[in-house]
C-alpha cells in the first residue's frame, strides 16, 4: 500500500536547516516514508493512492518537547489577581502558585484529567503538532504522579499524536515533606521512580534543579537511580540562577537541559560534547517577563543542539500553540524562524530519543508532516497565532483532530 | 421567531465591565436582543429554538478595530532577512519595508487580495472575532485604495462578520510624490477621499502622523476635508514620538486615537472630554520589541475608553488571533483580563462609532457573542495561543467559518 504526496515544496530538515526539495514528491508505505525528491526524479511506481498538495510547505510534523500539559484547574484566576495589584507573596499565603496546582491535580480522577487535557492536547494538534512529550510533577506521591502518568500515556492512545511521558516527581516538595526535601529525594529513589518504571509509564527522568527546588546533589541521587533503571535523563536548569545543572545534566548524557536562562559558556561545552539538547521555552520567558535571554551565542558557538516547546503549564506558560512559540523564539530570543522550526522538529526529537525515527523527513523516518498553505517557511515563525490553514498527517494517515 | 440560549454564564460588558450574570439566559428575535438576565427570571414564552450552552462562559463577539488585514503578499521574508543580521537599512534600499507591500497591493488583481484577506479574516473568526474594521493604505492612488476597500467591502458581504472600511490614503508618501508630501494630502483631500466617499466605500478617515509620514497640519488639512464630508475621522498617532496627534483628534471628535506609547497627559485629558478612544496594539509593541509602555495610569486616571486591537498588518504586527491581543495587553501593558476584554468589546465598538448597536450584551443590541468553553472570562486573556472550545453566533445565528 503506497501513497504518493506532490505537488509540493518541502523542508525537510534532514541535515542543515531547511534543508529544501522545491516541487518535490514523498511516496509512504505504511506508517514510514519509502521515497522522498525532486518529483521530476520520481521512480514510476503503483500507488494506491495520490495526493495533490496544491502547492503546499511540507514541514516534520511539530514536536513539542517540553511541556506539563496534564493538570487540574488553571490559574488564571491568579493571572488575573496578580494584575489587579495581589502580589505573589499575598498569592502564595492563600495557598496559590504550584501549591494549587498540586491540590487540583490531586483532587481530580484520572477521567476528569483526562478531559481537561484532551482540550489543550487538541489545541496544539490543530496546530501541527505530531509528538509531545508530557511531564508529571503536580502529583508529588506515589498515586497521583501514577494518575498523571496513565493519563500521559492515555492521550497517546486516544489522540492522533505520539507521547513521550516524563516522570517529574522532583519538580517540587510536597506539603508532606515540608522542610524534608532530602526525605522525599529518598522516596523518589526508592519507591515512586522504581514503581513507575516496573509499570512502563516512564520515558525519562526529569526535575527541577533550582535554589528554590533541588539541589545539584539531590538531582544527581535521583539520576543515579535512572540510570540503574535503563531510564534517561533530563532536567529543568539555570531557569532563575546558574546552579550547573546543564553540566551536571550532560555528565549523564541527558537527552536535554531546559530552561538555560542563566548558563554559562562551559555549560554549553559540557553540553555539546554529550549531545544534550538545550530547550529553550520562550513561553515562560514572554510571560514571567524576564529579562535574562538564554546564551544563543555561546550555543551556537559550542554547536548545541537547540529545540523550542511550549512549557504548556499553569502557572508559566498557558502556552497552546507551539507556532506561537516560534515567532517568540525569533522575536524575543532573536533566534532565525529556521533555527527556530529546527528547534521543534529535528531538535526536538533528539531531545526526545527520537531522533533516529522522527524529526526529519528523510526514507525509513516515520511519515509524520504537515503540508502548510504558506509563502515560505519562516511563515510558520512570522504569524502571530491563529490558525494556518494546512493537513495534518501522521504515521501516514490524514489526521481530524 | 424567538431563540432562547441558556444554561451559561454571561459576561455582559455592559457597564462597569465583565457585567456579570451567573446562570444566565438570552432570548434573541431575529438579530437581536430581546430579553437578557439571571435564567431564574426569564419571562415565561414560546421559543421556536432552544440551545443549551453546556455551561459555557458567553461574551460579545470580540471586535477588532484596527486592522490592515487587505494587503498583496507578506514579509515573511523580510522577518527572516532581519534575524539573519540584514540591516533595516539595507533591506528597504532593496525595496522592502512598506514599498514592497504596496508594490505587491498594486500589483495583485481584486479577486487576489480578496483570497489572501479572507484567509487572514477566517482566523481572526476562528477566534470569535464577529466584528472587524479594515484600513486602505497600501495603495496609495485612487484606483488601489478603491480596490482595497471594495475588498473590505467584499469580505462584509461574503463572510458572516460586520466590516467597516476606513480610508487611509494618508499611510505613507507614494513613490509618485517622492519630497511632496504636500502635495499628496492635496490630492487626498480633493480627488480621492471625495471620490471614495461618493461610492460609499468610506466608513471613517484615518491617517499616520508622525515624523517619518505626515505632520499634525496635514492631517488637520484632511481632517477638515472628512468633516466635509460628514466622515469620522482616526489617528495613528504617538507610536514613535509626541506629535500631539492625540490632541488633534480629540479636537475633531476622533473616535479614536491608536498606538499612543509617546501620548503625555494633557493628551488624554483631551481624549477624555472629547470621547475619543484610546486603542492600544501590543501586536505591534512586541513585534518591534518597544519599550516605551503607553501610559496606562495616565488614560485610567483621565478615564479615557481603552480600546485592544490586533493592527493586523505585514510589516509591524503579523497577528491573526484578538485573544493573543488581550494577553499581551495583560502581560506587556498590565492591563487586566476585565480591561482587556471591554477594549475587545465595548470600547472597541465606541471606536468603530458602533457603540450603540455592538460591543455589549444588552436589550436592543445585535446578538453577536462567543459561547466559550472555559472556566472564568479570564481565561480568554490567560491562554497564550492556540484555539478554544467556543460556539460563535452573529446576528443570531450560529457561525461556521
Ligand atoms: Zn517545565
Ligand atoms: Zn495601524
Amino acid at each position: 500500500m503506497k501513497t504518493l504526496w506532490q505537488h509540493c515544496h518541502i523542508a525537510t530538515m534532514a541535515r542543515g536547516e531547511y534543508s529544501i526539495i522545491e516541487d518535490g514528491a514523498m511516496v509512504t508505505a505504511g506508517t514510514l516514508i519509502e521515497w522522498i525528491g525532486p518529483r521530476a526524479e520520481l521512480p514510476p511506481g503503483d500507488y494506491a493512492q495520490t495526493h495533490d498538495l496544491q502547492g503546499a510547505w511540507v514541514t516534520p510534523g511539530l514536536i513539542d518537547c517540553h511541556t506539563h500539559a496534564v493538570f487540574g484547574g488553571n490559574r488564571s484566576g491568579e493571572f488575573e489577581q496578580r494584575l489587579q495589584g495581589v502580589s505573589y507573596a499575598e498569592i502564595a499565603a492563600a495557598g496559590g502558585g504550584i501549591a494549587s496546582t498540586v491540590r487540583a491535580t490531586r483532587a481530580a480522577s484520572e477521567d476528569e484529567l483526562f478531559d481537561s487535557s484532551r482540550q489543550r492536547l487538541r489545541s496544539l494538534l490543530r496546530d501541527g503538532v505530531t509528538t509531545v512529550e508530557i511531564k508529571s510533577g503536580y502529583g508529588l506521591d506515589l498515586a497521583n504522579e501514577r494518575k498523571m502518568l496513565r493519563v500521559a500515556r492515555r492521550l497517546g492512545q486516544e489522540l492522533p499524536v505520539s507521547v513521550r511521558a516524563t516522570c517529574l516527581a522532583a519538580h517540587a516538595l510536597p506539603p508532606e515533606y515540608k522542610d524534608r526535601a532530602d526525605d522525599y529525594i529518598e522516596h523518589i529513589c526508592n519507591e515512586m521512580l522504581p514503581a513507575l518504571a516496573a509499570e512502563g509509564l516512564v520515558d525519562a527522568v526529569d526535575a527541577f534543579c533550582e535554589y528554590l527546588a533541588f539541589s545539584t546533589e539531590q538531582v544527581e541521587r535521583m539520576f543515579k537511580v535512572a540510570q540503574r533503571l535503563g531510564l534517561p535523563v533530563k532536567l529543568h536548569a539555570e531557569q532563575l540562577s546558574s546552579l550547573h545543572g546543564s553540566s551536571l545534566a550532560a555528565r549523564y548524557q541527558a537527552l536535554s537541559a531546559d530552561h538555560l536562562e542563566f548558563m554559562t559558556e562551559e555549560d554549553a561545552i559540557a553540553m555539546a560534547a554529550a549531545g544534550t539538547v538545550a530547550v529553550l521555552l520562550p513561553g515562560a520567558f514572554y510571560f514571567l517577563r524576564e529579562t535574562q535571554l538564554p546564551p544563543m551565542d555561546a550555543l551556537r558557538k559550542h554547536g548545541v543542539q537547540i529545540a523550542i516547546a511550549s512549557d504548556l503549564n499553569p502557572g508559566t506558560s498557558p502556552a497552546l500553540s507551539v507556532r506561537l512559540m516560534l515567532n517568540m523564539a525569533c522575536t524575543l530570543f532573536r533566534m532565525t524562524p529556521e533555527e527556530a522550526l529546527a528547534g521543534a522538529t529535528r531538535h526536538a526529537a533528539t531531545a526526545l530519543g527520537m531522533g533516529d525515527t522522527h524529526g526529519s523527513l528523510e526514507v525509513g523516518k516515520v511519515a509524520d508532516f504537515v503540508a502548510w498553505q504558506i509563502d515560505r517557511p519562516a511563515d510558520l515563525a512570522y504569524w502571530l497565532g491563529g490558525e494556518l490553514d494546512k493537513r495534518v498527517v501522521r504515521h501516514g494517515v490524514d489526521v481530524t483532530v
